[in-house]
């Protein structure tokens, strides 16, 4: 079993102790409710270090009020025994008050990329975010840390944040795993009822539909957002946040797409008091290709 | 001589071997133009570590518009001696670009604390500054980073900076070091002229009456904030940005000091375009003391 680390000067400790033996650090951040998107990037880290830590951390900061922080899923147990067999060596799950002690005052805050899509409807979601990713750094130490293609823009957010801070720290990031109908593995899909379930898949449908019309060589990126609304509006009850045409790098929102550029789909929908985001990254083909 | 590093990666694998080496890394991060503060600080320093960083950078983000980066004094090569022979292992001195490129994004903030006092005359000042502690830190993966205490308010932002994002490094403050009459040294006493020159002993004497007024159970904190203004007002032609009365942690100015308490006097003054500040931190006698 994973060794199980609550303290903060603990983990740095036993981090510090892999380090010095020569062995290589990955870490896992996650809010548990461990699912195989979860499992296989931790997978993924052992195929990069020694020695794997999973953090387990509910991170109020990312959560605005009214958001689902409460009813979170915590099967802590469950979550140990999953990232144990995945092949997590230790599991970083300290209380809230040993991450936030009173007094606490102090942000990471990225500007730009962090204004649009998710940050747009959530506006300090990711001010909570590279908070305490910065803090689970500087906590684990770690020479590699895996994020999930799944939050296709925290990933961005965080490799901007990781350099722009000089942490010595390799992003890695591990492809979004899928329900057998396509439904990107997420915790929250557990509040859907039976109906929204069976609509769901439709997110993903549209991406790739989405996705077609890019490689047919439609450039016209507003019209493409709009393939990907009206099918949505026409095969669930999802209500539309919003489907992005992006550039992949700064998160820009496209007009006309350029040949050659990575672009990401991305969208969120709210299945009554549940939302869902999910996204994909395709490169535009060239003209003679 | 000290070894001279300029790219953030040579910085962090020099640290790294230092480190794998079993070696102990203090910093001592400076903007150059280095007096005998700042080589006290080195010499603190190597009394924590087996190898000394020196960093030497100007940092444009937390200087205002209209403030006095571009004249700020850049004796590069006297800093390189002087450091040297105060005990620097390294001295780590990047161009601007390498540390802020393109693109760059991300700030590091503490809030309260940065209100008042300084935070107050200069709104932008403390984010720069935490940001490039920050950033510091990890480029130089130290044990000990050393600080003067010269500069109060920054000691206790960065302190704070340093335990809520969880940096494994632990501060160090060396004493204001003072030229015979008092003046705390500062790189910026060679802009003053010399009848300025003359009148600014003034700071220190202000804040040693203020000083023994506690220490002779003066519990009116408004009433030595009064003394300390006249004083500078009636032997000086300098403008008084604040003078202060605050508690040492938590910068909340006093009315009513409490006794055993730890109060932090401080000031700012402007001669002609030369903003000079000071401190001196009091321990308020206790009752039957």
């Amino acid at each position: 079993m994973s060794t199980i680390i609550r303290e903060v000067h603990a983990m740095q400790e036993a981090s510090r102790a892999e380090r010095q033996a020569g062995r290589r650090i990955a870490v896992v951040p996650t809010m548990g409710a461990l699912h195989e998107g979860h499992l296989s990037l931790v997978r993924l880290a052992r195929t990069h270090a020694e020695r794997v830590i999973t953090t387990i951390f509910v991170n109020p900061t990312q959560f605005a009020p009214g958001e689902d922080l409460e009813r979170y899923p915590r099967p802590f147990e469950r979550d140990v025994e999953r990232a144990t067999t995945a092949g997590t060596d230790f599991i970083f799950a300290p209380p809230v008050e040993e991450l936030y002690p009173a007094g606490f005052a102090t942000s990471v805050a990225v500007e730009g990329l962090t204004r649009v899509l998710e940050g747009a409807a959530r506006p300090t979601h990711f001010r909570g975010v590279t908070t305490i990713v910065a803090k689970l750094f500087l906590c684990t130490l770690p020479d590699v840390a895996v994020f999930g293609q799944k939050d296709g823009q925290q990933v961005a957010v965080i490799r901007r944040m990781a350099a722009d801070l000089n942490f010595p720290v390799r992003i890695v990031v591990g492809p979004t795993v899928r329900e057998a109908d396509g439904l990107a593995m997420s915790s929250r899909n557990v509040y859907l009822s039976a109906r929204e379930r069976s609509e769901a898949p439709v997110l993903y449908r549209a991406l790739r539909q989405a996705e077609e019309a890019i490689l047919n060589r439609e450039k016209n990126a507003v019209a493409i957002v709009e393939l990907m609304k009206r099918l949505i509006g026409e095969n669930s009850s999802g209500l539309i946040d919003y489907c992005s045409l992006a550039d992949a790098g700064t998160l820009v929102e496209q007009e006309q797409l350029k040949p050659g550029s990575m672009v990401m789909l991305s969208l969120a929908v709210r299945f009554g008091s549940t939302r869902l985001i999910d996204n994909i990254v395709v490169e535009v083909p060239k003209p003679n290709s």
